[in-house]
């Protein structure tokens, strides 16, 4: 039974608006390497570094129907995350969509299908992450679910998760985590900024973390070139 | 029988000139969502965006000899639609043949292999919309056909028809429907401009388009979150 | 047993830098049309073009440890050539690592993997020639090799090689063959400036180089569209 | 935080018995075309046809430890539903983890990764489905959870949900689902069997559906192509 | 506007049904290296080969309406070609259609699309050349055309071309050629076969194709491996 | 300059022989996990399990013509190693040159490309591991080498190096590490046995391998569904 669920809940909102500054990598990193998108989503032009609150569709193949559905639960702050339930390339969204979410005061979709109008998107400013970028059309006349999870990038989506996003993919991080996610995602910063500064001197990655006893201890060899080559 | 046809029809002029203006979206929709070809073909720099007449060939794997032969059945207003028998991703066309299609007025190339020299030709702003980019050389040792119906991008094209290419991908029309095409990518978009203000006026697609009532009788339910997870 | 071997030959450093001018389609015309990489090493950011000496290294699926081992071997006009032994896509190189490879005057990295922080290597003006871009972490737990023939990109990469890398891939020169490959490249351009002077002016490829009567003998026919209409 | 959940609740043991029979194909459109995974999970020996209880884990790039420890919340009737986090190909799963789930009476593993030793399990009769086939080795070095709600195959699967996977693919019953689709799958099994003789005697599907006037409002035209061809 | 063309030509039926025992790897050599189809298109079960007349359709994405339109323009010696304006991996086709078909005498599909049910398809022993395997259901909305040209598996098929498919994947024969390809495939399977004792004599093919002195003037050198190493 | 090397050194032949028992996971983890090609390289029919001393040559796109100059450097046991310098789908290898690879004892074919007659080289139990499956045919014009470092599989193949392959893909074994190898394969077998026997008998891997404390010490926090439910 197709369903929308209305009056979701989302995360921390302050948490959700402060993840963009500190990017995919770094967010991800920060709750243990989870919740990274497939490296298949990518950003239809190049740029735009977002975070927000998730609303979420299923789409079925060649059928963007929902898209229009989903748009009216959608909120100032939220990004649209539309999965598909089959493999599909269509241009499910393009340039009136867009208008349409930036009157609401969305951030931004990520779309695990075909997106088309890609100047135009770019002109507008509304970012979109999506698996391909192609014209091809879509039709209206099958249902499927709004604001139910969804695997969306082979990751499991939550309405209400905050979804961030820029030039090196698509991160979800669980609704209820947000807040400690900002934390973490922070203490890494400074903890990488220590890093990049002794990098920059010059030191070697090997010394800045103590790798060489470990190395050494796995069994790792140093040998000249010119022996080897006799062996 | 390698053949190479002389003296095609080609699509009237006028039409073939106008289409550009619309973009792929709008043509491909006008037409009935017919003749887009696969989103595997990605223009090798962006920002382009032409409409022209075909002149087709066939490539043999690594093999770009009949690019040279069909470069002379090519008239100003062109597009040259090069098409594989065997999928191949050599670079097939680079700007040496770039300068030569310039200076025949050719407007741009669509070639379902790869594609090298892409600075250059973004320097010399001569467009292509290729599979991949690849500097791998071709041989000339193996005849294909010049201006038969070919398979490009998943799509026939006969010798004649209108290519529309930008940044959302290629399409054909064929070369008798151009000027009914014009028509009603003209219509289109004029409709879609009176959608784009309601749009951004903050109507939703589901009252511009009337979707409400046809999305209760297929079923679809609105339930708050809380209700939904009590289930 | 893994190892490292130090004090590697290297190409003749004036032939290595000498072929970033000439790009990857010239270069690897020169060396008779091998050496280029397979075409799904892409630059993460447009632009660069570089030429130096490999060091190599191979990288266990999601682990990029070795990267940190390899980095000590890297000396001032090198490239790193990182290979996977099983496909792979995490990211397993950062703007951390680049600021390391930067430091020890390294031009540029080739990674048959994905890469992160991609804004940051553009501002930085470090280039990247990966096969996905993606931000997933990688672990440091196990071994690899530096510097022994690897195979990266579908081409086998000794160290001291030289890499040429640009817009439309990356060519791997043998280390010997550097200074007669620099010649031949020069050739080739010089050779190429005359036919462009020629295609510029209007002349065919047809006619550039001489290809009607060998085009009849292999059997190519002309035949007037309605004629071949009438069959 | 990695976790491993205990004591889940699963669905119905005889309706999860009985979706085998139906097949995936039945089973998905019983329930609303939903629920299938993507394609890319095939089958490594062909013939089983099996429907259990999901026990599901998530996989680190190159890195099967999770298995071992998913293997002891197993329970006979059982699926295992393994789920990578980034695109991986390695071989997570062979013979020896295949002796260990048939001990317990696990009745096949869903692996969106590679799978190895496949011979072996073809003999022992025991069923995969994966992404790929690759014999590369992993490592037992990072955590993932256990019994969590899981992304596999572009589809979420939680804990207890019904499997039924065969020679089409794999599909996914939610878990309070599964006696209302065992009994939709009979019907439509029912429904299919009475259409099937009607085929059979040579009646065609725009009969036997009602299709002809759908399709003439619609505007489908039929001509001569002898009539075509003049225009 | 969508058409379904009636009475179509076909090609010689003689020579339609001698093209099987060819194969596709000699028809399509036969005919000059022409007309097979892109490698993506396989069995769903393996073992048969076919030859027939070509009845086309096309079909929109996640949409099979049309085939159930194409199988009433199928004659008994007919090879329904089933082709997507968009890529597809929904399973277009299934056991209930093969009923119908088989019972109007169509002897096989090419779908380049996704298939359904291939455990029942192996059964019934009604074969496909599919582009992937998927169960995931379709709807019955939108208009294709049917026995216009289409591209299918990256090649133009005309209606009343022949097919010919097998394990080596599917070939098309321009209608009006069937003969003269029947011929041709006839020489060279009697001129392979006197090669074929030759080699299995312990000739070799550099001397049965008098290949050495070629070889020698391209400049191929033969050395030492010992020379080699010391160069 | 293309080159054919001759007289190349071999593994032992012994080792080179005694391989394919342990099949292809057993050889690559034995030697550390490495060697191991790319998993596109598939059987094209199942059951053959061999080893064998490599001999290898490059291909140009589409020419097959290094395969003919390849065979006169074979000898009984070895397996020809084919690798191409630009991604290729072509069939460059089918039953008549597999005809004359017998005639010389060679035990297989190791193909990065398409390879065609499946069905005859299956009757004549001539095993073939490819990247696809196309019956496309090649041309003879270009030259390659033969019996020097190739990359195939995305792994460095060097002349007179062991072969094993099997249904789960292909492992190079370097030359004079074969018979290292062959010990490491047995031990490893032996291990596996007792393994095995342990997990037949229901012991978990979490024992047999000594994980639990390890586990517990990354953080592996085991709880009941029921409590997770309520956080």
């Amino acid at each position: 039974m197709p369903v929308v669920l209305t009056n979701i809940k989302r995360a921390d909102q302050d948490a959700a608006d402060a993840l963009a500054q500190y990017g995919t990598a770094t967010v991800h990193e920060a709750q243990g390497r989870t919740g990274l998108m497939h490296q298949r989503l990518r950003p239809v032009w190049r740029g735009a570094a977002i975070s927000g609150t998730a609303v979420t569709c299923t789409l079925p193949p060649g059928d963007n129907w929902m898209i229009h559905v989903a748009v009216e639960q959608c909120r100032p702050g939220d990004i649209l995350v539309a999965a598909t339930i089959a493999e599909a390339h269509s241009g499910y969204f393009g340039d009136l969509l867009a208008t349409s979410l930036m009157a609401r005061g969305v951030r931004g979709l990520i779309l695990d299908a075909g997106c088309r109008d890609v100047d135009d998107l770019e002109k507008m400013g509304f970012p979109v992450w999506s698996r391909s970028i192609c014209a091809h059309g879509t039709v209206k006349e099958t249902l499927g679910d709004v604001n139910v999870p969804v695997s969306c990038g082979d990751t499991v989506v939550n309405p209400g998760d905050v979804i961030v996003a820029d030039n090196d993919g698509v991160v979800v991080v669980p609704r209820l985590d947000a807040p400690e996610v900002v934390k973490a995602s922070q203490a890494r910063i400074e903890k990488e900024e220590k890093s990049r500064a002794r990098y920059k001197a010059g030191e070697l990655g090997l010394d800045v973390n103590n790798m060489r006893s470990r190395l050494a201890e796995k069994g790792l060899t140093y040998m000249d070139q010119s022996e080897w080559e006799k062996r």
